[in-house]
């Protein structure tokens, strides 16, 4: 054993010849490597360091990919790709072509399923469940799951059904007792409160023999010890929320003792049932400026660590400006609410969380309750406003349609890394947003190309918006900008052409480059409904191109080449806009990719055509 | 009092003047009302027969509109509106212009917040629980869900938002052991553990006092009891799961006792807090074949209670279409699983669950867990099929993106409800499933017209399609039809026309009507993505009409008409489909008032123009 078993062993499989000593020395190794990759590529730090041990030990216990282990959200998950053929390739982490920073079952089979997104992973390993057990397959499906996650009501769907059936599935809590941001809730609560108390199943065993071995002297005693043998029976079969769930419950253990954990683990993989491991983690753990402040630590950019802004803080970009905006009117307005699903500081809101924090709400991880919550605040007289990323924003799906669109609601939706997001990759893309909304009746959307712009959009948003409102902006910061005037509504830039360009949103910047004096631009920012008078405008040329950072089918160009040809126009239409799922890269490599960029309008615009991918 | 009160009291506020005697009349009044009603225009009968004495007693401790009552789901409010000065009105229900089946709050002020969806009521209640703390207001905010909708994540998100706040919110359990079908899962096990144990409570105190009173003699025992004493109060503390989440529990009571339920809700009331009622309730009480065989009588056809067919069962249909042929496939094809959200009947999938237990899955009102619990099953090498209803496919808007397009995995939608739905009104209608399911990458679109046309397309999307695969199809019944031959592809009779109709679904028969022998027609079956050589078929013509039975913003007709002119297509191009939500009315009346029946195709095909609705 020496310094470079990540290098030297066969992994994972080499792992259970190793000590419990080596393996403590294996974790400091990867430490080591997760930490260097991360300050260099950018990615998630605390969540990973916090996971090194259990992962060590779930693979000591486990025979992946025979065993199939799903990771909730994924972001944990560095261990697991050094510890599964990844080493080699582990710097390309994040970067194009390179490693996802999530599960991505097409990078290995050890990847037993694709994560980005919170709350999955009891669901999709039940469903590995009951394929093995139609299958006859003994080997067990593995959930690892955070606390955070459990506040998305798809953990609780999971568990429910999970928990009533007899296959060998394993839910392993990693309680850190942090999501993105603090957990919040009344589940955290309860969570805290077993976390805490590590004497739980000693003093129910304890207990349990105290009854059994007291000798039963005297009647009023006798009556005592059954009446409360009898109650302490029913404390015992209901003693946590999950064994009420079907699940024999294990912990809670120390999430940094390898050997703890694989005894307990051991166990749970004897049962042959349902099993949940309740395991307490230290986000951060072993990097000591992250274990202090591991909501700072739990994202950072590519450029890394910023050691002269320990807070690790970004302090120009669109969510700064929309949290910094919303919490200016609210000092004026008292009806504004801010709701965010575990972003607080992602989303800007921070600075609202502060200053008015009786109107402040963070739900958890619960797009669903957010939106129908804020349909119940405008009912009850309030303003309420939802921040949460584009791609988060698909789990309201149905409740922007039924609870706050169906009685025409009012309430705002601040859609935050919309269109490409770079490292992340495909579960986070912000590229389903418009068409998404643009289906759901008495619906606005504003989509701002700077920073004053997404001011004004939000406040037309709120006051000059009926149902609801919703302004999407950027991840990031933005462009330097040539000079234009920043509306909430849309901007015709004449040159005297008959051709037309038309964008919304930060790429606008590009177009305005690309067309320099020769083409007419249109930059739409109030984009949905359509206007009368941009539909009318957009008659008189006989050329129109059409860019958006969105999904190209059932998106505004298409909406809009039909409501003009219906009005008789009779010139081209060419629309540009992303096609399937867009995988990670950096935002100016992916606007190449999919001919957002300026060099590729300049061409589209001269040579009259899409340009269609090869 | 007489046997008119319904008619003759100031209801609610009268309520709280009668004595307890007199308020089980009115529940008989109420109950005769409903059967006779429902027996005539269809609609819920079980759910609404057990809440009767619940929504008197409901009505005598709060004081709507100022305590707001959110009822989930809502299709069980009828003694509700009875109450609320729409007993005149009530012979209206779910007819064209009359009272919603379900609450509508701009049918009364009384509704206080739109459902028809599961799962919505505690997270809207305690939105309007925290807007009334903000605004100073000592009022309740009372959320009523049945067990059934507990089966919903966001309930669960619900519960852990509220619990954790001080609001005056009081969620009632609705417990019938029942949704709509059997209600199945760990939660529903639990539930009904505490439902039998009618002296758990009594237990609890019992102990309680015991344990205070016994005295203490002798070392050893005295160490006993401070064991017990102490893990019991762990016990008293955290008894059932909804205490771990942060709420009072009062109950289980007898929903059915009008005396017994108005002492708990005013106990609850004065508390101030967070509450939990929980109340057990019969479903179809007092009308004895809906008591017997409740899922027979959940949702019952306007054309009232078949006498003969006391199953009151449906033979024909696209529903039973599906199940029968699911059903058949699956005797040959031992990886095909089935998968419903709590509609094991009313998806057909009976036929499945008796012949194919073992792979036959009732996941509960859980959307978003049926995807990604067969994204799971996929993956274990089954061929998963997911029969839903259209609008309830809303909910799992992300998980199609996230949990199966992503990775590409094939799973198998049998989209049931889809297109207009009757009397169920806006909550209900299909119409959002083409352009939500057009935007995912990976997702094949079949749209049948006839029986015959969904088994092949069934067929179609098992074997011969990758991704997602989903089969869509009305509520009903099938059309006379002209005789057309099936297809799951598209295709086109030529009539030596220059212009060409294409439509999808079963308005394709209306169209057949319509063209006569004068026009093209196109019937598309495999909706999307668009063929190329369907796209090329169209270059041929001059005037192409487009309907729809969906919406058209982000529809198919804006997709197609898109890809045409792009390629150079020089003809006029006129769409005809949805717009809005859609009100209650006949499938007949709601073709007529979006223009997709027969006499208004043509005359859009004879006046060359969409009509544009005044």
């Amino acid at each position: 054993m020496n310094n470079n078993n990540l290098k030297n062993m066969d992994l994972p499989g080499e792992l259970g010849s190793l000590s419990v000593y080596q393996c403590e020395q294996l974790c400091r190794e990867i430490r080591k490597n997760i930490i260097d990759t991360v300050l260099k590529n950018g990615g998630h730090l605390a969540s990973n360091l916090g996971t090194v041990e259990l992962t060590v030990a779930i693979h000591r216990v486990f025979h992946s990919p025979a065993d199939k282990i799903v990771w909730d959200v994924g972001h944990q998950t560095y261990t697991h790709k050094l510890l599964t053929g990844r080493y080699e390739s582990f710097s390309t982490l994040r970067k194009e072509d390179g490693l996802s920073g999530f599960c991505r079952p097409e990078e290995s089979e050890h990847d037993a399923f694709i994560s980005g997104h919170s709350s999955t992973a009891i669901s999709a390993a039940f469903g590995y469940a009951e394929a093995m057990r139609l299958n006859g397959d003994n080997h067990h499906a593995v959930a690892v799951i955070g606390d955070g996650a459990f506040t998305g009501g798809l953990a609780y769907e999971g568990l429910n059904n999970a928990g009533k059936s007899k296959d060998n599935i394993i839910v392993i809590l990693n309680h850190n007792d942090m999501s993105i941001s603090k957990n919040v809730g009344a589940f955290a609560r309860y969570l805290t409160s077993i976390r805490g108390n590590s004497a739980y199943l000693d003093t129910k065993k304890k207990v349990e023999k105290i009854l059994n071995d007291t000798p039963v002297v005297g009647e009023p005693i006798k009556r005592f010890i059954v009446s409360a043998k009898s109650a302490l029976k029913s404390v015992l079969y209901h003693s946590t929320m999950f064994e009420d769930m079907g699940f024999v419950y294990l912990g809670p253990i120390d999430g940094h003792n390898i050997a703890e954990i694989e005894e307990t683990l051991r166990a749970a993989k004897k049962l042959r049932c349902p099993v949940f491991v309740h395991v307490n983690t230290v986000k951060g753990k072993g990097f000591r400026p992250a274990e202090i402040n591991p909501g700072a630590f739990h994202s950072i950019p590519a450029s890394g660590y910023n050691k002269r802004n320990p807070d690790n803080r970004v302090t120009d970009s669109f969510s700064e400006t929309f949290g910094k905006k919303l919490c200016a009117l609210a000092d004026d307005d008292k009806r504004i609410c801010a709701i965010t699903a575990s972003m607080k500081y992602a989303t800007g809101l921070e600075h609202f969380a502060v200053s008015h924090p009786e109107r402040f709400f963070d739900v958890g991880i619960a797009e669903q309750h957010a939106v129908t919550f804020a349909a119940g605040l405008s009912k009850g007289g309030k303003l309420p406003v939802f921040a949460v990323y584009s791609s988060f924003l698909q789990r309201s799906y149905d409740q922007l349609i039924h609870d706050a669109s169906t009685d025409n609601e009012h309430i705002v939706l601040g859609i935050d890394h919309s269109g490409f997001v770079g490292g992340d990759g495909e579960t986070h893309q912000g590229l389903f947003d418009v068409p998404m909304l643009m289906t759901i009746p008495n619906t606005t959307i504003y989509s701002p190309s700077t920073y004053a712009e997404l001011e004004l959009c939000l406040e037309s948003a709120l006051y000059s918006t009926e149902g609801i409102a919703a302004v999407r902006y950027p991840k990031g910061t933005e462009s330097d900008t040539i000079g234009i005037d920043d509306t909430d509504s849309y901007l015709l830039t004449r040159n005297g052409s008959r051709c037309l360009a038309i964008s919304y949103g930060r790429i606008v910047h590009n177009l305005y480059s690309a067309a320099g004096t020769d083409i007419d631009v249109l930059k739409l920012v109030k984009i949905f409904p359509v206007d009368e008078a941009v539909t009318e405008l957009c008659m008189d040329y006989s050329e129109i191109y059409f860019f958006e950072e969105s999904s190209r089918t059932g998106g505004i160009g298409e909406h809009l080449m039909s409501r003009l040809y219906e009005n008789g126009y009779k010139g081209s239409f060419v629309i540009t806009g992303v096609k399937g799922h867009v995988k990670q890269a950096s935002v100016q490599r992916c606007m190449e990719k999919y001919f957002l960029d300026e060099e590729s309008m300049k061409y589209i615009l001269q040579s009259g055509s899409e340009i269609i991918a090869t």
